[in-house]
């Protein structure tokens, strides 16, 4: 850093008082991820009100070679918007730019500021009887820069894709300050690079997203949820390869809940009951969807879908939902896992991914392998089957100490199952984001070539380090060695 | 470059005699693009047969510090893939790696090496019961990896989207020889920059694409061809919105021509006739498909399509193809434009979009001042209105010298239209990319910050400026002075 106070004098004054603080106690909320895991300390924090003042104080802080930290909600997955202790950095808040600027209705287009909050969006859409079509369990707090920062993903992701999917155009704010604006949705446009593919999922380290044109789908005319009760998880892929023949257009999600899962939750929820009264090693929670307007049987594909599951022996018992409320039953008891564990012990969570097809057969073998590896653990997989990600939960021996054992044997089983999903050709990251948290992983089990790449790309857009250092980005081989 | 001999000696022992040469007959077919507009020269021609020989003689240039131009079928539109004169550059052409490695049906993905022609991907993926969903004029001659380096579009982007929507993997060797491998595809994955993105669509001048792993669709069960007579765009927009609303998920199609390209058309081709025998200022051509298996009564939601336009005032005739050879005489009249346009007169045709939107409001304005600015000329105005792309023909006045025409007033007429354009919002290349045909177009109309950008990535990937130079990327300002 070149000349802390003028810094310090200038972005106060460029910023006014609601824009700018150094006060301990307004910033320390802020300074801690939500789940606690990592803390940080800052120089200031400033609260830029729109993408002028944004573009103005990135402009001080490249003069003053003054890092930048952008946060939005506070709510990522893998410390990626915390600073690090040193204190050098400008804590940069993205959420007072938070106006809806329009909802173009025959479009089907919203553009948004980077510190919307997604249940802000989903109920301005909701208004005007469209949808956003991603959600996820910080819709409360999440802003729709943060979620564009980190390609965020969630449960509709089979159908709608993820974050990226969404984003129809994009503004910027880059390293020098300057900005990249191509919030003008062009559906095709081939003048270059797609430079805004490159800002989507960068996790704030070559630009600050400011604004994004997101495109909206009509609301939800009607849904069906099923559960079914299968006997192995290979059956669980032939039916959703059949789901996805026969209703393709419709299927919106596709879950599998392992029956060591649904009895912890059972055991945690006092008032749920399971949807099937037989017994079954796999469960699968299946959502169909029709959008207002069109023109589909929902109910009778539901049931041929069932009757063709049962006739091809794929299926073992289900059920359709009878009400909107027995469909959030349903959901809830999906939604509960991850507490139900948490309430039972110490537990290493893995957010992985695989190729689509081998995600069975990578379970199969998985599960039994970390089993073995570390005896007394319980290794559980359940999550998003039509998308290849796995939520990969090896459970702690019964007795162990918690806070030890993360630190110890968790660490350990971490590095197994990234060693192990990496030789399968899957992601240590399917929808968390690297962060701080992922980094060394990244570096030790990235593809050294993409890696490089890497690397080029940020010291091109970022020259002097100053967008959220030490996140993703994983340091030169040479950089280790200092 | 440091040493031709060298480099010479070395390449055509690396790769043999079926895979170098230096004979003028064999190189001159590919020496000149297909339209006859670009014609260059080469130091000799590349044929490797793998991606290890891609690799190998990557580095080979690396070294010798030879520019490469990398070639497919050599059909681009824009001059991408053809050397400038100097004679300097090596011509790579990747039309030996030609095996579709794999067709995974349950997945409906297929890997294939860049040189694969689109009809023999089509061809293959018919024999499975699937289909590649993208298809365009140059099939019989068009790659795979031109198609991805140019993010090709063509007829079926309103519901399956551009080249970059079909590529869920990519393998492609970078300037320095080595080899960046994305081939597995992972629905979710969060690993940082997604860097696949940034190949595709930068035409050779960031990376040599040598395979992709790309998504196949069940093959159509059904289509319903419409062809509706209306009475101005603007209709037109708003039957498109309702088609949307009603059938978004079989929605295929949705091209509109202007009452004088179908006249031109029904002049040129002897035997056609209108669909409809009355006159209209404006026709759609809709098509609607389901794929096999799914549980669609298609011929009924047609019906229910055209006899709501008609309550709605937005059809004022319109008929159903009530066969696949009707069909196929539909889109014939709509393919037969350029042709038919070609037999009266010279005219310039510029491959522009706009915000799907503002495409009607544009087309109203720019027809009248484009022929009020140049007297004598017609300015037409066709294609993709569900993807705002505009086909924008100007037709020269009766009477002038082809060749002398284009190089004078219709240079202006061009950069009108690109003026006119960018003030819109729009693009000046939609689908054919920029190559060396409007690179400096690119460099006059583009936005600063995203040409600066683009500069910083390709000098950061490419430091030597080995990989297709003169294409795409505009040089930096100071580099005009010079």
């Amino acid at each position: 850093m070149r000349d802390p106070d003028a810094f310090l004098a200038s972005a106060a004054e460029l910023l006014g008082e609601r824009g700018f603080t150094r006060d301990r106690e307004l910033m320390a909320p802020w300074l801690t991820d939500w789940r606690g895991r990592y803390t940080g300390n800052a120089l200031a924090m400033a609260s830029p009100a729109s993408t002028e003042e944004v573009s103005r104080i990135v402009q001080l802080c490249a003069h003053h070679r003054v890092p930048i930290v952008p946060q939005g909600g506070n709510s990522g997955m893998s410390g990626g918007a915390t600073p690090d202790g040193g204190g050098e950095a400008l804590l940069l808040s993205l959420r007072r730019l938070s106006a809806i600027r329009t909802i173009d209705t025959d479009s089907r287009q919203a553009i948004c500021e980077a510190g919307v909050i997604l249940q802000t969006l989903h109920e301005a859409a909701a208004e005007k009887r469209l949808r956003f079509p991603l959600t996820l369990g910080g819709k409360g707090s999440a802003t729709v820069g943060g979620l564009i920062a980190t390609n965020a993903g969630g449960t509709q992701v089979l159908r709608h894709g993820t974050m990226r999917a969404q984003v129809l155009g994009l503004e910027a704010v880059l390293a020098d300050g300057s900005v990249f604006d191509a919030l003008t949705p062009l559906k095709k446009d081939n003048r270059g690079f797609d430079l805004k593919q490159l800002l989507i999922g960068s996790e704030g380290t070559l630009g600050i997203v400011t604004a994004a044109t997101l495109r909206l789908l009509p609301e939800v005319g009607e849904r069906a949820v099923l559960w079914a009760g299968l006997n192995s998880i290979g059956d669980a892929r032939r039916l959703l390869l059949h789901c996805e023949a026969r209703a393709e257009n419709h299927l919106e999600g596709f879950e599998i809940i392992p029956a060591h899962c649904l009895s912890a939750v059972l055991d945690h929820l006092p008032d749920a009951r399971s949807p099937l009264a037989s017994e079954h090693r796999w469960h699968a929670l299946i959502e169909l969807v029709v959008e207002q307007g069109a023109d589909e049987d929902l109910p009778g594909l539901a049931e041929s879908l069932l009757s063709e599951g049962f006739e091809t022996g794929l299926i073992e018992d289900a059920t359709i939902a009878a009400s909107e409320i027995q469909a959030e039953q349903f959901w809830l008891l999906r939604d509960s896992i991850s507490p139900a564990e948490r309430a039972i012990g110490p537990a290493m969570q893995h957010d992985i991914s695989v190729p689509v097809a081998r995600m069975a057969e990578f379970v199969e073998a998985a599960v039994p392998q970390v089993e073995s590896r570390f005896p007394g653990v319980t290794a559980v997989a359940f999550g998003h089957l039509g998308d290849g990600n796995v939520h990969f939960h090896v459970l702690a021996p019964g007795g162990v100490a918690r806070g030890e054992w993360e630190e110890g044997e968790g660490k350990a089983i971490s590095a197994f199952v990234h060693d192990l999903v990496t030789r399968w050709g899957g992601s240590i990251s399917a929808e968390h984001g690297i962060g701080q948290m992922k980094r060394d992983e990244l570096g030790r089990l990235g593809n050294p070539v993409a890696l490089a790449m890497m690397r080029s790309v940020k010291q091109a857009l970022d020259p002097h380090a100053l967008l959220n250092p030490g996140k993703l980005v994983p340091l030169a081989p040479e950089a280790h060695n200092n």
